[in-house]
């Protein structure tokens, strides 16, 4: 809902609606700027803009932000748009660890903080990231309602009429009915729930590795498989939400004769998830004899040490990836491939082998580097979405408000 | 380049082009109407109108359709886009066959010829489709040059640089430099070329199975195997145009080993085009023990006709084909699955394997229907791509003239 659409159109009230938004952008997007700057910028008159900043000044969304003395009259003052007008929290949920940051409107942080997900079920999930928010929000010193836009990044996909994440498997109860329900009721209003690899995409596009690219897909290897597709700035999320989950990619041995016959169950994960992600990763190290690997980051330290036999599960993890991203490169064509995640990030040990695969698998190589961002994709992608949220959010309490 | 872009914009000549384009417009896409119908229609007055229709009736674009006799005054002027304004000419190159299709600017098919491809080099097939071009132009009685649009379809990919059709092993020779020029020099200019399965989604998008679908694919098994891409009724192209090339999807059995270790060459086409393109099913019939099949087609017969072994053929093909469009649908989720092509047309008997092999491949189980318009996909996208291409460029020839 928009302030237009709650005012009929041309009433001075609506004009001063519009006038004010018009102010508050240009502030947002070009910095502080004088009276004059913004009657240039916005085509509005002097004192229309006057109006407009003190109104949006005495509504707590425009500061004074000093005084400039250059030109040749008096020294004007500087306003800007208030980055403590309100606040947004992204939460990033995996299965190993809960990232919370907490940023103003102006994009700064303010407080983060970093757990590891020890919870068993959902409800404890729900409480902890409950807890969480609180002693972060806290440790700012600012209060929760202050807090204009939540976004939370998570496996699966957001089912609007079940309110439940689908195709989580790796949450332990992630799944169940009315999930996203329980979450706002513990984060407030303003909950966005996004795809988690949909997030890091955004988040490598905003300050990443694909600043500049038109059709591109982030790669997301750890726990679980994931992908982000994004064409001309926007997330593709396929007619269910369910584009990019391309661990249900199929991969490898095929065998139509069984399939057809109904003997095998669906796997309880998905195929290509099933043959790259964290724990194939330790069970093939443990195949090949390298026992003493507890976990893929044991098995990826090792052959940075040259290992062989770690180097030789790099390799093969590697091939099987490339299955997957010759896969994605048949369907879409992306420009450019990013590979993240806490597999994915591992990327100058697994490119070599990657692109030996994909030369075989397809006569499209896709260009593929690796993820600047690292942990904090998700993150950087939930503060983007949350930014553009709260800009909206707070303008339209204001005029709701006056 | 539009007819605003050669006037200054605000002149009368400006004014006159940008009315005569309006009402042009209007009777294009609401049919016959009369002057004070179309001053209705676009909000011109009725001199205006008169003139613009002045205009176009002049230039040929317009002509007087009948009269009405409705209402209470005299009976006026009932007028329509002219169809004979100008001629599309729609071309389908297969493996197999070249169809072509002539249309006149209302769409209506004035001619049409279906020939077998006996073609050996590009060079050949290039003939022939001028040959049969002027056959076919020959034969509805009108002028070359009145054929203001020619969409030719193919398999493969435009490149522009080479200029060539990439990606397209089928036809021998089509993948040489400059092959886009000679078909140019042949047909003369206002050339579009496309890819065939991108042609016949959009087909089967005007008129077939899908016109209401919001994201959806067209995947086209015969000769080889491809898909086309429409989102938002907009074709998907991907990076280079190679988006939907899913005969390169890799399939199956995968050897990281020998992958890696470079012992294996790259298949000579793409991995899920040898499994279940029109060659693939024979060699899968002979090797099952029916020796006697020579094509696709006596397969598909036999399987319609019950005998067992070419059912068993059917279901293992389609198990194969469910292998392809689980991958398309964890990549991009498209709320529908069109199948055409000479073996994709056999949905009756596919549907069913398939689905079943889809349960276990993919929790995401998409909606797989049958195209609606067999051979005529194709031909069928192309006369739409051509009518939006000819409507412009026969309005634009008449300003310039003027």
């Amino acid at each position: 809902m928009t302030g237009q659409s709650s005012h009929p159109v041309g009433t001075p009230a609506s004009m001063r609606v519009l006038n004010q938004r018009a102010v508050l952008e240009l502030l947002r997007r070009s910095g502080p700027a004088t009276r004059p700057q913004v009657a240039r910028g916005t085509g509005l008159s002097k004192p229309t803009v006057g109006q407009a900043l003190l109104g949006l000044e005495q509504a707590g969304l425009v500061r004074p932000a000093g005084r400039t003395s250059a030109g040749p009259g008096r020294s004007a003052v500087v306003y800007e748009a208030d980055p403590a007008a309100g606040y947004v929290l992204a939460v990033d949920i995996g299965r190993e660890r809960i990232r919370l940051s907490l940023v103003d409107l102006g994009g700064a942080e303010v407080s983060r903080c970093d757990e590891r997900n020890r919870c068993r079920s959902a409800s404890a999930l729900v409480r902890q990231v409950r807890e969480l928010a609180e002693r972060i929000v806290g440790a700012a010193g600012i209060r929760f309602d202050q807090v204009v836009a939540k976004v939370v990044g998570s496996p699966g996909v957001a089912d609007r009429n079940s309110r439940a994440l689908q195709l989580a498997p790796n949450l332990p109860g992630w799944g169940r009915k009315g999930l996203l329900d329980e979450l706002e009721s513990v984060l407030g209003p303003g909950l966005i729930v996004e795809n988690d690899a949909n997030l890091a995409a955004l988040g490598e596009r905003e300050r990443g590795a694909a600043r500049d690219a038109r059709v591109f897909v982030l790669v997301t290897v750890g726990t679980g498989v994931g992908m982000g597709i994004v064409m001309d700035g926007h997330l593709f999320r396929g007619a269910h939400g369910a584009a990019g989950e391309i661990g249900y990619l199929p991969y490898g041995r095929f065998d139509e004769q069984a399939v057809l016959s109904g003997e095998l169950a669906p796997p309880p994960r998905g195929l290509l998830e099933q043959a790259t992600a964290a724990e194939p990763v330790v069970e093939l190290a443990h195949e090949l004899g390298l026992t003493q690997a507890r976990n893929a980051k044991d098995v990826f330290t090792a052959a940075a040490a040259g290992e062989a036999t770690a180097m030789r599960v790099v390799e093969l993890i590697a091939a099987r990836l490339a299955y997957g991203i010759a896969s994605v490169t048949a369907v879409i064509d992306p420009e450019l491939v990013v590979l993240g995640g806490g597999i994915g990030r591992n990327f100058e040990l697994l490119i070599e082998p990657m692109e030996r695969a994909l030369r075989y698998l397809s006569p499209l190589l896709p260009t593929v580097v690796g993820g600047e961002l690292g942990d904090d994709a998700v993150l950087a992608g939930a503060v983007a979405v949350g930014l553009r949220a709260a800009e909206e959010t707070v303008f339209e309490r204001h005029v709701h408000a006056g």
